[in-house]
């Protein structure tokens, strides 16, 4: 990696073999750093990036992309902002210039952020008509209450429908700077002509001596940036029970809790407790819910983390008929848990199926490309992938059994999407777990 | 290429660099050839064989993979069933014997059919929540009337409901034969030793002296086994305008015809025809619809091929309120390139496009078992990649005109799903689409 001297970071993986090469800039801003009136603001930006920059127009950079078999696109998260580029080796020069192009000399012009204004309320109304979308969103509302992360990236119909071009433009200048951002390529590339590139791309933007420091600088994430009441501590019940209602035919559950930050030091035991109770086939609810019982299609349990909060949850898409069953088997299985822990069998197989696969995960470039630009982005330190797999290895069956007890032994946040008018219709069992 | 001499296809592709390996089992057996009374049964056994074989349970099954960090899945489609695993390149042997014992010595047990049909049940109710999975099933029934690859793969709850262990079983029985599968292996691994863990996992089921021959044999599908009535020719109007009702904010609409079967001499053309058309964010609808208009989140266009029969369509989704300028345009469009074919630079720029995306698509092993599993069973002749790119690279300008003056040149088939109850509501722009 390098930093040049105006704080960007640059890090390249070189792939021997890989005919592709991925650029991914990354930004440090997403939707917990904006204030109510700019909800969605950060996402908002990211598509209007694209209308044209000073150099090409919006038709140009797409050209450009397409002629070369590429792909450009982009995405916004809670903490972060990604530009990223997928093209053959020989046009990685390209890649980098377009893909710098493009978050650092945008128009953001009026005329574009009315255009997109109107694609963004048509991308609310798909998540509103996407049952597993809205309660994903609904579900963050409810254990996440007073925080940013429990707002969507979104934003809302009220805050896309008022934001003027000003905001969008301001937003953009005061937070786009080279020392919020990462540079990460991976595949087959040297980082020799990565930085060549990139100095080029950013050149006229304060000083481009490339420090040749290869030490990660302390700018990562630590906690949001915007400062908003806090409620709850991890395990604590957040948002009780909510209800969003829609004419479907299945009923969409997720019950949770909040739990542990990114760096916690109990996080890699959360990830073995997530993947023995419900991280794969051979997982308790998987075997419980589906296997034995035939109630749902999907029953899987995950984990989010963000600088300074994380969440614990299950989900289970099934038949209304079957709700108040899965339901009670759900809470069943996470009461066992935290009464008796995980079998040494479980934990073992867990942590196999965790090592597994964030190995197999990282066999494109495309994957160790936001492996890099990610973790140097929202870590305070870099954590390399042997220290992550040696944390896995590490975890103790007691050091679950009592992550599990802290976290899982009180009341949940549940939400539920589907045909139900109010929360009073929602079968007792379900009712019961939540506090 | 090995062929064992009971007819069954090994076929490797060895990686260097890979940590992971691929292993696919692809069965020459899909909705295609399942009469009325068994639609869903190949999906429906796909599900059942995981349930456990005559030497593991369905839990013993999940917990090896899991134990490895692989994964085993599979799915279903209208010409073949595939079964795959992924895994760490140390466990190739492993996976190659689990998903051979899955497909050929699964026991069907009565119990299990039965959990598994309310599991498919649950997920015919999740495709009808999904307004996307319904307009594609309704499409393909509106653009392929009379013709099997009209049908849902995944049958209906009609047909679900009322298959037997018995029917289940016997299409497992009499379908999965060696001469109708391929085994299909990419990564780190080495073809001798494939062929001697194929060997093995295929013991006991007729001679298995491997012929060596490194040919193509003749058993791939050429046409759909079931023979039905068969309606329609490419171009021709298929099903008119079609309506799903649905209470949701945004409209759903696919528009497209009947083109061209896999193996046709005009399909590089065709490709390169919904590349420009409709293929990415450079190409002319995506311009059209989201860039200058501001209309759709969504707009593209796409194609799909079989034995013998295809289709080129346009999928869109916006609010209501947009539905008629959104169908104006693509209309419009489309007989622009009717009447004037594409510009040499859209050409070029699609050949790119679609050859970059090829190349760039194979870059992980998955990829590439998916690519030589799916081509050995669907194709007579096996085409390489540089075939194809050859092929695409052939297309000439009036090639492409040919093809959209013959496929474009009439009324289209229009399937919505959306806020209708029923066809009368659409827009006239729409309606005056389809013939």
């Amino acid at each position: 990696m390098s930093v040049l001297s105006n704080g960007l970071r640059v890090a390249t993986e070189t792939v021997p073999g890989a005919r592709s090469v991925s650029v991914g800039v990354w930004v440090g801003v997403g939707s917990v750093d904006e204030t109510p009136n700019l909800a969605g603001a950060s996402h908002y930006l990211e598509h209007v990036l694209f209308k044209g920059t000073r150099s090409r127009t919006g038709a140009q950079i797409s050209e450009a992309i397409d002629a070369v078999g590429g792909e450009l696109n982009a995405f916004t998260a809670h903490e972060y902002t990604c530009y990223y580029a997928r093209v053959l080796a020989a046009e990685a020069a390209l890649a980098v210039d377009i893909v710098c192009d493009v978050v650092l000399d945008a128009v953001v012009a009026a005329q574009d952020v009315d255009l997109e204004r109107s694609v963004i309320l048509e991308e609310i109304a798909m998540r509103d008509d996407d049952p597993e979308d809205t309660l994903g969103d609904a579900f963050a509302a409810a254990v996440f209450p007073g925080h940013p992360v429990g707002d969507p990236v979104i934003g809302s119909v009220a805050s896309i429908s008022g934001m003027s071009r000003g905001q969008v433009a301001g937003w953009y200048r005061r937070r786009y700077q080279p020392e919020r951002m990462v540079v990460a390529v991976a595949g087959g590339v040297e980082h020799g002509d990565v930085v060549r590139w990139v100095r080029a791309a950013f050149a006229g933007r304060g000083d481009l001596a490339d420090s040749g420091v290869a030490r990660f600088p302390a700018l990562a994430r630590t906690g949001p940036a915007r400062t908003r009441r806090r409620t709850g501590t991890a395990g604590a019940p957040a948002g009780g029970l909510s209800v969003v209602h829609r004419d479907i035919e299945q009923a969409h559950l997720c019950l949770g809790v909040r739990a542990l930050p990114r760096t916690h030091p109990d996080r890699a035991a959360l990830e073995v407790l997530a993947t023995a109770v419900g991280g794969g086939m051979s997982s308790r609810l998987f075997r419980r819910v589906r296997e034995e019982r035939g109630l749902a299609y999907s029953c899987y349990a995950g984990t989010s983390s963000y600088a300074d909060v994380g969440s614990f949850s299950v989900y289970a898409g099934c038949s209304p008929d079957n709700l108040a069953e899965v339901s009670t088997v759900i809470g069943a299985e996470l009461a066992d848990v935290v009464a008796g822990g995980l079998t040494d069998d479980e934990i073992r197989r867990a942590k196999g199926q965790l090592t597994g696969s964030i190995i197999l995960g990282l066999e494109d470039p495309e994957s160790r490309m936001s492996r890099i630009g990610r973790t140097l982005l929202v870590r305070p330190d870099y954590r390399t992938l042997d220290t992550q797999l040696a944390d896995i290895d590490a975890v103790t069956a007691q050091q679950v059994a009592a992550v599990a007890g802290t976290l899982l032994g009180g009341p949940l946040a549940a939400t539920v999407v589907g045909p139900y008018r109010d929360a009073r219709r929602l079968p007792a069992g379900l009712t019961r777990l939540v506090g």
